[in-house]
């Protein structure tokens, strides 16, 4: 499309795509609606060979968070009572159960997550019209990721870009074309329909997993969609959007006037739910190996009140 | 059955049903290996009209911890950016988007959760023969959830023990023996098979929410199976078992000698996956309107390394 | 002095009492700027007996939050290595040391607490004129508890309010007038002078402690200082004021048109500092006895970066 | 001395320097004891001066953890409230003040830091006899740092040792002799005595300051005293012993039998208390202008129930 990316191009975006009042004024889940029950239904036909490839991350000390973005960090995982505990006999007189427990402390998006609508803003506003002042520090209250609780199941399909262009990985600052998606698609042999779920690999996240290296990667630079994205995300209606990169668009930025401007529009203004730092590395292979590149898919949020996303081991299952 | 439940009792079941070496000495996931692809690919067929049940409960801090046991807490939710930062125009010059971010600090079992198989030990082991000193601060090194990441998907079936014995909720100490099993599924015209996630009604969590006190939940007095369940479950050889309750089996205890002493065979001696808190009100009445009891389960966990378990969102897709 | 409290009541306070820019236009200390070098010494000099009162409730699970206010918890625990690893050989190979370690996650007011001058705002602005925007998801930015890290030294009176009244403790809901205070002190043999850290015992702590009920402590009703307190501390130019009780001021407020209205006007416009939840028995006793109420004080906060305060053991030293 | 430091020679220090009993059984406080009231009022008479250094290192994520020792981690501070918070409104209708509130996770040695005697174990043992056990997941039932809450108080003398030696800092590796200790007293005018605390400078901090890298700092290589100190400090009947690094003794260790000789010796056999990651600088200058190198000192832990130490910020007050 050629899109010279701005500050006003964002704007002419956010008037061009906007759901807001599309699916009623309390509406709080965007473009999630675009599922139908008879979509989940076909979905599930997709199960053919009971084959499933969970793409969450681990979820510990070795992850990507490295203070480049928001101040998150990799998860923290601490035990509340062990197996040594156990056999010290720390619990035999008293609670008569050997046991362990544990807790976790992490930011929801520092790993395999879905962002929320009401994670991202324009202006003064959220995703349909909803005050960004009702995102505080109590929490999210409008368009929380709780209120997608049953709504993380349909078609996903696999857009293996990085294999489509015949190599391991996309270069950081490779912004992936609109045609490019359709080509790529095309190739694969599936077409996106409404209420997909898009997952886009560029093999980034394996690059890193390989080094060793986490490097830019989260909050640095990475190959992923264009700007215009958003118009082919909107015309498409695809329920979401998903890559094994952590942000899912092209960094750096294709201007110097927003930061991550695809967000300024597809959150707010769309309200599309985004999934970020997918592992898609077996699915790849196997999507490669047997040429089917469509799925059930399904990943359920955690049922965080109030939450800008959740932490999910999303699941594929063929 | 009519065992008399004591530590004897609980050494003959641990003999008696245990699936040490099954599946070969490096297994770590027990009987979720009872799950075979062609019962993936029947369970997708169970999904006829596209409706979705989440079961999670809601993570906030008016969860049913009150430390009862373990010094578990509701989830601890804070924010790490806000839409009210985003207006004040915090982000404005050097990150230039404006969002909000969040943190989670919770234990994994304070919630609708599973179980992994190195969270009970019976003496000085877990399942499959591992020391429980595998089990130290450092996280569960041997049967951690993390090795389930793809392993929750199959056929569910809802036992609605509380609507078979015609009650809106199971009293605190009753135990539901096997034959009552059995008699529900009859009534339901569902039978129970080998790799099913097996999900228990007692109506306890629906009885809190509507009085609004949690009491005894969770940590105390429930109703639930009783200790015989663990010989059911290894005969019919079911992949899961879950419940509406915060441990699935009747409490008090039907000993003093133990504390859930079923929790003693049944994890460490069979390797079962029990998934604990589930939030049933929705889809048990949805199965009683349209008299479907069987459907699609999938209920991924956290990939947490070395996790005694992860809070979930199960679903059930009909 | 009789004030009717009202908003009209804080705004004329907040005028007659400000300290903005008495201490320059950079400070974010306020009346901790009383204390001078002199002073200190003058204190160090009351250290007669070699007798030291830790002032600091436990930081553990069974601490005073009940969730009245603020979400705030009770201070979590947890361990990261143990002496039960230890005695299991769990870090004889690696690591070879055998160890224990820990952490710590609290609100930083939910026990023993300095609150810092970015804790309370009058309309848009805090201490010393900064806009509360400065306050945001990223901390304390201006009037952060970090910049008294070498100021909280100097004489300590206790005002032994409780015990000059005669009674345990004194109700909820009871105002102490200023010539309450002044009478106390005359009664105790002290004067409050310039630069002072003043406590002021109530009982109400030791009253939970003993009854082993926390009830409405902390953020419900409770003793302390009427509205006109504010009067008193600054025409006495004390550096701090501390207390028993979670707020220092009454409960229930003396209006309905704010909420804790003495801390509308001594942390944004006198800046003053304010120490909440200290345990006082031990210190009152030994007063009580030796009829010695002035000491050497001593309450470093932790150097928390864009703290709104700090959790604290103070010291007073006779 | 001359030792040649080996696990035999762990062992044999072990025996010498064992304080097990010297104050009874029940003692959980160790070289604290050495402290008596009259050194206490003879410590408050060192405060001429009225100059108070607080010897705190912020707590941010900035700090020193890098993840190689412990799985230690940054302070981690989450805001509850906020001045956007605020100024949007969001506590005007229903809470009634404008505040901000927040929260702190950090592991209690992450940064300036007290170690308490159920820090470190010798075989299966802690100081005074107490089984390792009686420190599982539940924390640390013996010798926590709890009972130190008033015991922090006394003489502080600074051995700066880099100033001694004509260096801005000692380099890694650089093992100070006891010979050295008193050789720098001896220059600086001033007697190590019954009771001490014992401040030690070796300027590794201030350079990792300078050069903005903390490197192995903490949990690598430090310069520091020699295994042989234990000896010296058991003979100088010292309160506890401080430094500017992570761990007070050298590194890489004196041995490969064992990780950190001295503190298998000190902690358990001893009873001594250490202090960790001092900030150092403007005391240190102080002394050096005015040569005064003893002060009063008094670092008050956070009353941590069953803590292995407590974050702190000490003050030198001269």
């Amino acid at each position: 499309m050629g899109i010279e990316v701005s500050k006003k191009a964002i704007e002419e975006a956010t008037h061009k795509l906007s759901n807001w009042g599309r699916w009623g004024g309390e509406d709080q889940i965007g473009t999630l609606n675009h599922v139908t029950p008879d979509m989940i239904v076909a979905a599930a036909k997709l199960v053919k060979q009971g084959k499933v490839f969970g793409m969450g991350i681990p979820l510990d000390r070795s992850g990507p968070q490295n203070g480049l973005f928001g101040g998150r960090w990799n998860p923290i995982h601490t035990m509340l009572a062990t197996g040594t505990d156990s056999i010290a006999g720390v619990f035999d007189e008293h609670l008569k159960i050997r046991y362990a427990d544990d807790a976790l402390h992490m930011p929801v998006q520092a790993a395999t997550h879905w962002d929320s609508l009401g994670h991202v803003f324009y202006e003064d506003k959220m995703y349909n019209g909803y005050p960004a002042k009702y995102v505080d520090s109590g929490g999210v209250h409008k368009n929380g990721i709780e209120h997608t609780r049953s709504k993380m199941v349909g078609r996903g399909v696999l857009l293996d870009i990085a294999r489509f262009k015949g190599v391991d990985y996309l270069e950081d600052g490779y912004g992936i074309p609109n045609d490019e998606l359709d080509a790529c698609a095309k190739a694969e042999g599936v077409s996106i329909g409404k209420g997909d779920f898009v997952i886009i690999r560029t093999g980034q996240m394996e690059n890193c997993l390989k080094t060793g290296v986490w490097g830019g990667y989260a909050g640095g630079d990475a190959p992923g969609v264009k700007f215009e994205n958003c118009y082919w995300a909107q015309e498409k209606q695809i329920a979401a959007i998903c890559s094994d990169t952590w942000g899912v668009e092209v960094r750096p930025n294709e201007t110097t006037e927003a930061n991550q401007p695809w967000h300024w529009v597809v959150i707010p203004a769309m309200g599309l739910t985004m999934g970020e730092i997918f592992y898609l590395k077996e699915l790849a292979e196997d999507c490669a190996q047997d040429k089917v590149y469509e799925f059930m898919f399904t990943a359920p949020p955690l049922v965080i009140t109030g939450g800008t996303g959740s932490p999910i081991n999303p699941q594929a299952i063929k």
